[in-house]
């Protein structure tokens, strides 16, 4: 069956445990979670969680219904690939030098990111965007020397003027 | 006791579980997670999972101390406020119309944000920023009617050539 990428969003409870309790599903379901991202929404008793995995048709309509059945959740919904915005943020660290700097600019530049830290051995990059270009750029940083990197992870939202909370 | 922010790195092994294993060691601990990101890194089978929360220095040690006992937790480090670079990635959709529009878009250039969906009722826009910038940027939304946000949870890396795996 083909395996697809999956970006889900739950809305849920601010109670102790509404994350472990739904990172736990996954492990019981032996679903592996690509990235994962908790964060404020704008209800302060609210976080929203947004979880990408790879799996097919079946995988996705389980996972939906489970996430649904647990305490503390009180919406959950697929961001389709057609439907949606889907972004994440990088971290960067690469090697500075005088030889590679004019490159690693260039390079920079292209991809619309930005240099947020600088010392004489290393260069700190911030990027935004697909995850796609995210990969895109890293490859493009590799020969240079990655030290470091951090991803947020996806978060997605749908176009319109729809919230997940109201559909 | 004085209780503060904190931001703490963790390398883990790609393995099933070890997500429900960091997070469920918090739930254990009646600590609360703020916020959590978990994205890959420059190395295949490890990812890097980010972690605010807010404790006193006490809390900070045993929860240090306690990720570090467990099973595919290959490194833990505090991203210290001084020495970091701390980032986080907003989507928000806003309401859309003639009267406030050019407000919104004032604010906008003015957080150097970014629009990235248009409708007749409603504005995604996209930002980055530490979490004080977010939150004000938030603030400043609320007049106009947030619709729906999503925030990444804060991802953070030293500043300067080391990387916390070498450390």
């Amino acid at each position: 069956m083909d395996k697809k990428k999956y970006v889900i969003a739950v809305y849920v409870e601010n109670k102790y445990g509404v994350l472990t309790r739904v990172t736990s599903m996954f492990t019981r379901r032996s679903f592996n979670i690509d990235t994962l991202a908790v964060g404020e929404t704008e209800h302060p008793e609210y976080s929203r969680i947004t979880i990408s995995m790879r799996g097919d048709e079946a995988d996705k309509v389980q996972i939906v219904n489970q996430l649904k059945k647990l305490y503390n959740v009180k919406k959950v919904e697929v961001i389709e690939d057609e439907i949606g915005i889907r972004r994440e943020l990088l971290l960067l660290k690469v090697k500075n030098n005088s030889e590679t700097r004019s490159d690693v600019k260039d390079c920079i530049e292209a991809f619309r990111a930005k240099i947020v830290d600088y010392s004489a051995e290393s260069l700190c990059i911030e990027m935004t965007g697909d995850t796609s270009k995210l990969n895109a750029f890293i490859e493009n940083m590799r020969p240079f020397g990655i030290i470091e990197m951090c991803r947020t992870g996806i978060v997605a939202i749908e176009r319109g003027p729809d919230s997940i909370l109201t559909k």
